[in-house]
């Protein structure tokens, strides 16, 4: 057993695992299978093209409700000279859709005639009158459906490959049938294996980890086409996953062995696959997600059927099911792969990749001022709401090493265009209070983004014009203001719209019950004290500093100074879990993860918004929920909020 | 009642709907229902936003593989001066997912350390040594995933209005929850009417319909994210109808009752919905599907529920559920409503339009040569092929009279960019094999669209740069050869390559058993002989136009010269319905609809690449085709055809 996974090339593991399919002839449709055609056919893959049966219509039909006449005998009929047509021998009153008689060309529309009875006079009887009078002549073949006007028998409808949506079935049943031929399902056993996992709903001890990851899978599965199995969690011993692969080779096509695919001491995917079968692939460059393993085991029929070692990180996970199930399910289908589409962003800040890896970076996406904005999400393949908040992926091929701010990127969106221009992008300093001004702007047609990079980032990314707005609290020593002097400083020339969203508490964040005995920022010089920090350029660093330089503290003097958060909340889940004692942060943090708080200066929160997007469409609703009760009495119930300076506008520049 | 409906335009109608419905109180989500987190969940639209109630991790996890120690005790290690630490008091094994120790703040990957037994030596129990020995320091946090790192407690997950994917469910999970509240699933009610309606797999008579929109209507309903139940057929029977839609308002929230919405003499859906409740709305100035009615009808319970009077025609059922219902599924799900993308695209041909009516013009889309093509397809409302091939709708709105060739259009796209970059475009005379080539080219992930507009029409398609080939057979009597000629006079200074597709026979199609005794060209000048012609400009009537004046005969002198169709089956098709006695067309169009066929001449059906299209990737499979065997094959099958040219290349410029 080796400790290191020597991964190889994507394209590489890509191939082998074509050939050893090609080689046990499952390259291919797997099968197929006649179903009714009902609507439950949507979305399943025809197997089979559909060439018409019938004709449609199948007759020559009448296009409206009218009169049946031979075209050639009313040549001649104007407003000034009307023709009388006798009911019988020269017009016969038909339905739409009824056909045509056999004598019969044309069809007059019902109110293009006068009924007359038999004393030719109007008559209320529209469609029965003895006669019909005409004003104008009618071509040959006007207001008929010509036999074959949708659909000529034998021509071609649909081919085979096509994925069915709801105006397909019409038209399969337009052509004459009533049960069609598609590609049977693809069945995918998902084998979630690993000691420490617990089921969903399970009280949670240190160690155990909540198995989603089948969950997320099966869906996965169920969304390419696939019909996923999901099995019971297996705990870690090699022969029970034996006994637990073998069991579901025999009536699945693939396997889904998720996690145990590193090289790790209870890590026994590669060996169960090498005892059941043949190791194709142990590791691929990709990140996240190499620890991938490909194979093929044996049935007890003597088939072979694929085998796939599944990363365990929710990232891993997911991304290894989108790049190698894939296009196995669009070939055992016969559709083609799911594609998204790609367009070229700009990226917020600097990526690194690892050399020799294709690196699938996960980036929200925004629409500022006619340019596309890609900022990157958090990397770490632990982070499922990666996946979730992306709205895109921007992949790095094996050789480049980083991306620099500012630089093009090719963007595999997620979103589609539609929603990209009704996104407001958001950078800056984070608050509570944007999570809930994200679901009440939900409600309003607009998806609200919000990237943290701390208040002067937020006012530096506005003067990029890579923002709609940014969230701020940064107090000026000087002029005892927040957030004008910066905007200022950062974004000269820039006109701007400040609107305050809400005034906070800034205090102490402290572990329930104060064991530490901490009571101002004085006790932070305190040697048994660890202390969490923000990162630089965030407005609570800032006014930390301001309060540490007026009390004559240093920085060195304090123990944790450079330990670094992005986020209240990272600040107060760092002190809730004991790595530190205390962090300086916002009242509603303490209150989220039940810490004692000691309150001890109140700041402002602006949203500084340049005016050329003050008066934008897109923004109005913001202003609306600003202005209205509804984001106000949401905020008021959190702690340590006061609202009542929400919504004024505290500089709009001409 | 009223013979003419007096049409609304759109959007009066959609405000008195929600007017309606506001009232009713049904504007606003149904209702919400929980179920349990599994893959069923997919597509299910979220009713109540996910805050979370735990954080991911929830406590503080081993990134690796490795050992946990102090950062601080690892200082001063390098490469020159390794350090030892001793397992128990300095270092501790854990896995990947583990609980560090309260004591440790980082952990060493184990493949950096070296493992040592008690006598200082290097150890095959690599994770369970007495001693490891590092070269390196690490810092605190290294490799540590922190408690929150992916979820902290309270913060918001996703949204209420969200419709979930699989990552969703993976953050669900991980948020700790196990169950979730979803809006409920619509419950829509569809109600076929019509006597001359029958079900699927009938024994079809003239006059006799299929009735196949309430498969279309369910599948719609059901891929908007509803519950559609289909009621069998009601015949036109006003009290039938009524005590069926009285049935059906008890337990759903939407009736569709379809077919019956015009005046005619059997259109009752009006006076159903009077008689039940309210009439909104009747006649919609929409094209097509104007014929709409809009109401609300009373249940038992005294509430009122949505019901639509829905036109006949296929196109226009189906559009009339995109117009109306999608935006009340999108209003009671509580999602946003679908979208399509719009781009913009060049008009290939003049379409017109009525004036006053918002038009939905069905179009094929190509993009050749960067430039993005609409090409009209059928107009008619009972054409459902039209939106089966349809990449797209151009929306005319009331007031635009119709649109110049080459004008720009907006085209609300179905097919994705990623799919008209594998689209050949393909515009010019119709042949069968065409058919059979856009099902090879299909299986090698190529789209091949091809519009119907005659040889010459192609070529000027080609020299306008609207497609990259065209099929063209233009006899030229002067030198006896196809095509070369016209493409040197229709596209002069456009380099080309042309190759040979097939020869075929052109003939005569005639009834069977040739009631007529039409034994030659010559006969279509016998009075008693009705003869179906194709357009202007296609190959065919080139050929006929050229045989007749060789054989002394005008146009004048043949019933039906000026009858035109637009493709060989559409000639086919006019001879089996008995409207014509013979035309004249090709073997295969005879053999498909069974008609007698005399063969007069053999003719040459070329492809004509420009040469800039010729050596494109996008072409490729095309060329591969046509040296291969299996198109080669199905086409020799087709009566009348000769493929021993396929592939030759006839002409092919510098």
């Amino acid at each position: 057993m080796s400790l290191y996974l020597h991964d190889i090339p994507l394209p590489r593991a890509r191939s082998r695992l074509a050939a050893a399919l090609k080689d046990a002839k499952l390259w291919r449709v797997l099968g197929m299978e006649s179903i009714p055609l009902d609507e439950n056919a949507l979305g399943r893959v025809l197997a089979q093209s559909i060439w018409a049966k019938i004709s449609s219509p199948h007759y020559h039909a009448s296009a409206m409700d009218g009169f049946a006449v031979r075209a050639i005998m009313t040549n001649g009929a104007s407003p000034a000279a009307p023709l009388n047509l006798e009911i019988g021998p020269d017009a016969e009153y038909v339905d739409t859709g009824d056909p045509l008689p056999e004598w019969a060309d044309a069809v007059i529309p019902i109110e293009n005639v006068e009924s007359l009875d038999e004393h030719g006079e109007i008559t209320k009887e529209i469609r029965r009158p003895k006669t019909v009078r005409i004003r104008a002549a009618v071509a040959p073949w006007s207001q008929v459906r010509p036999l074959g006007e949708d659909i000529v028998a034998t021509q071609l409808v649909l081919s085979a490959g096509h994925v069915l949506r709801a105006v397909d079935l019409g038209a399969i049943a337009a052509a004459g049938y009533d049960g069609i031929n598609v590609a049977r399902k693809p069945r995918v056993a998902i084998l979630p294996t690993g000691s420490e996992l617990v089921p969903l709903g399970s009280k949670l001890k240190p160690g155990d980890i909540l198995e989603y990851n089948s969950l997320v899978l099966a869906a996965q599965i169920k969304s390419m086409g696939g019909e996923p199995t999901r099995f019971p969690i297996t705990k870690d011993d090699f022969d029970v996953i034996c006994q637990r692969v073998e069991e579901a080779a025999q009536n699945h096509d693939l396997i889904l062995l998720n996690a145990g695919s590193s090289a790790g001491a209870e890590d026994y995917s590669s060996m169960v696959v090498e005892k059941l079968g043949t190791l194709l692939v142990h590791g691929v460059a990709v990140r996240p997600g190499h620890p991938v393993i490909l194979g093929m085991v044996n049935r007890i029929s003597g088939n072979l059927i694929p085998i796939m070692g599944v990363p365990g990180y929710p990232v891993s996970a997911a991304l290894t099911i989108e790049i190698f199930v894939e296009p196995l399910m669009a070939k055992w289908l016969g559709r083609e792969p799911n594609e998204l589409p790609v367009e070229t962003a700009l990226l917020t800040r600097k990526i690194n990749s690892p050399a020799g890896d294709e690196d699938y970076v996960r980036v929200a996406v925004g629409k500022v001022d006619e340019k596309l904005l890609a900022a990157p999400l958090a990397r770490g393949a632990g982070v499922i709401t990666s996946l979730v908040q992306a709205d895109g992926l921007v992949i790095l091929p094996p050789g480049v090493q980083g991306v620099e701010a500012g630089e093009k990127v090719h963007v595999h969106l997620y979103k589609s265009r539609a929603e990209l221009e009704r996104t407001i992008f958001c950078i800056g300093s984070h608050d509570l209070t944007l999570d809930l001004l994200a679901q009440y702007l939900a409600e309003q047609d607009r998806r609200f983004v919000s990237a943290n990079v701390g208040s002067q980032g937020g006012l530096v990314a506005l003067r990029r014009g890579e923002a709609h707005l940014a969230g701020s609290h940064l107090f000026d020593p000087r002029t005892g203001e927040f957030n004008i002097s910066y905007i200022r400083e950062y974004m000269p020339d820039i006109p701007v719209k400040v609107v305050a969203l809400a005034r906070r508490e800034q205090g102490l964040l402290l572990r329930r019950g104060n064991p530490k005995g901490i009571n101002s920022l004085g006790d932070l010089s305190r040697p048994a004290v660890r202390f969490v920090n923000r990162q630089r350029g965030a407005g609570t660093r800032v006014l930390l500093d301001y309060h540490l330089s007026r009390m004559g503290i240093s920085p060195e003097m304090i123990q944790g100074y450079n330990q670094e958060e992005y986020t209240h909340l990272g600040v107060a889940a760092a002190v809730a879990s004991g790595r530190a004692d205390c962090g300086l942060g916002i009242a509603a943090a303490a209150q989220a993860l039940d810490l004692d708080f000691i309150p001890l200066f109140q700041e402002r929160y602006d949203l500084v918004i340049p005016k050329q997007f003050a008066d934008n469409e897109l923004l109005a609703p913001l202003f609306g929920l600003l202005s209205g009760r509804a984001l106000r009495e949401a905020v008021s119930k959190l702690k340590g909020y006061d609202v009542s300076v929400m919504g004024t506008v505290i500089l709009e520049d001409e």
